[in-house]
């Protein structure tokens, strides 16, 4: 397994790098963007915090608007930020910005011709075993995210609990089922049957889960998408249905921009901190 | 004068706004970012630090990517991130990225084409003038950049001594007349007159400084620009023959990127605090 370094930057004396790689699961070359803390080494390795990115990003945005270093590098965290889809030319793509590239949606496609290449779920089990083999870095995981990043993190922490010791999102997709960013992308990839659909849905998902993985959630309540995208009460109901630990709240003024994240990024990496030693 | 507000993020408790607005001394159209601290009032005016960037930039990168609305937010100052250039399809350009539209260097030109509109020098007394008339800031103001925008706020601060409390630069193009870059620039818009160009040069303009304004300078050693373009060492030369109050740093492993810019904004906002009342 080749994996290239493209990219070093030091950051709060730590280090961005920016890494290419084969990708397996997605049966693509695959970029992703580490930070390692200052505090990193072999004989000190650290626990790793994996974002996910929404619609149309890749794995610049975060390390570039988010402000999360100067935190992560405080407390000894690595953050790892994969690509939001499988890419390339030979990768099926649709004109749209909510289908194809930069929109995987974190799921195993079955339908032709996306089922070639986009299994961002299956990637998302595939990128921590390189990272964990590669770098200065602990099995020890947190997971959080953005909008189509917050959806996946959620449903990836959901789905895995013995595998993140929490979750986290700004913004989430919480019912995708019900929306229509998320019926687009489920209908396309997954197909028209429904029952498919669940396994990728965090708000179905939380009202069975049986492990519970601490959460938090941030929501603006001036997000353009809120009413008709993101439906955070979904969640919400379900988590109350199933007295599950998600600390939802809500932020008047803020909208779904980097400048939300930014404001409170902080307190995310906090949380995390918590679960993680 | 005509100003119009056309997008606004809820940030750090305060408000990231871009504006567009006719300029008189650029002869078109312009946009500016400010953010406005959760402190700033008709009944609670703020201070204000005007940040230049650097070869390419917008008033995006910086309010995108320094994370200094954090330290904004907490000190009450008020951040304002003109252009680079003047802008628009009547406004002369060149395919180089070091010159035309994103590259304006903080000069008023007096060679054709450019001297209908590349006037950044003017447009850095015009805006702060609009600034005050339109936003809740008092006329207290500091002045910080980027690499050619380290050269802008460091030359603006030594011409104009008594408008500004305070200065500081990331990598600034310390010595223009004797680097590629500003050579380019200068002999353009300038022309070959180099007797033109002393008085847009920060380390022939130090030399001859009265009024000292505190300055600031971080330089990263591992910047790919450092010594063909950048100079600190003319600056701090400079400095020491004339005893002007200049602290250049230098950080070991740090680059050009705003990963360097971000791991110290919150030293630059600190020290414009301790002069901006």
């Amino acid at each position: 397994m080749s994996i290239e370094n493209i990219s070093a930057n030091r950051s709060f004396g730590g280090w961005h790098k920016q890494y290419l790689h084969d990708s397996q699961s997605l049966n693509c070359k695959m970029r992703f963007a580490i930070y390692l803390p200052p505090q990193a080494s072999q004989m000190h390795k650290v626990p790793v915090l994996y974002w996910l990115s929404g619609l149309t990003c890749t794995d610049e945005n975060f390390m570039q608007k988010a402000g999360a270093q100067r935190i992560a590098s405080e407390l000894g965290i690595a953050i790892v930020a994969p690509d939001t889809s499988p890419r390339g030319e030979s990768v099926a793509d649709d004109e749209a910005y909510d289908l194809g590239q930069g929109a995987g949606f974190y799921i195993n496609a079955t339908q032709a011709p996306w089922s070639r290449h986009y299994h961002m779920y299956d990637y998302m089990v595939e990128l921590p075993a390189l990272i964990e083999t590669t770098f200065p870095v602990t099995t020890q995981r947190a997971i959080a995210g953005h909008s189509m990043g917050g959806h996946g993190a959620l449903m990836i922490a959901l789905r895995n609990p013995a595998s993140y010791v929490s979750a986290s999102a700004f913004s989430p997709i919480s019912n995708p089922s019900q929306c229509p960013w998320g019926q687009k992308a489920f209908e396309t990839y997954l197909g028209k049957d429904r029952d498919s659909w669940r396994d990728y849905d965090s708000s179905e998902l939380l009202k069975n889960a049986d492990k519970p993985v601490p959460m938090l959630v941030d929501q603006g309540e001036a997000d353009s998408f809120l009413v008709e995208q993101l439906k955070p009460e979904t969640l919400e109901e379900a988590a109350k249905a199933s007295n599950y630990p998600l600390q939802l709240r809500r932020h008047s003024g803020y909208d779904h921009s980097y400048y939300f994240i930014a404001s409170f990024i902080e307190e995310h990496l906090r949380f995390h901190g918590k679960y993680l030693n």
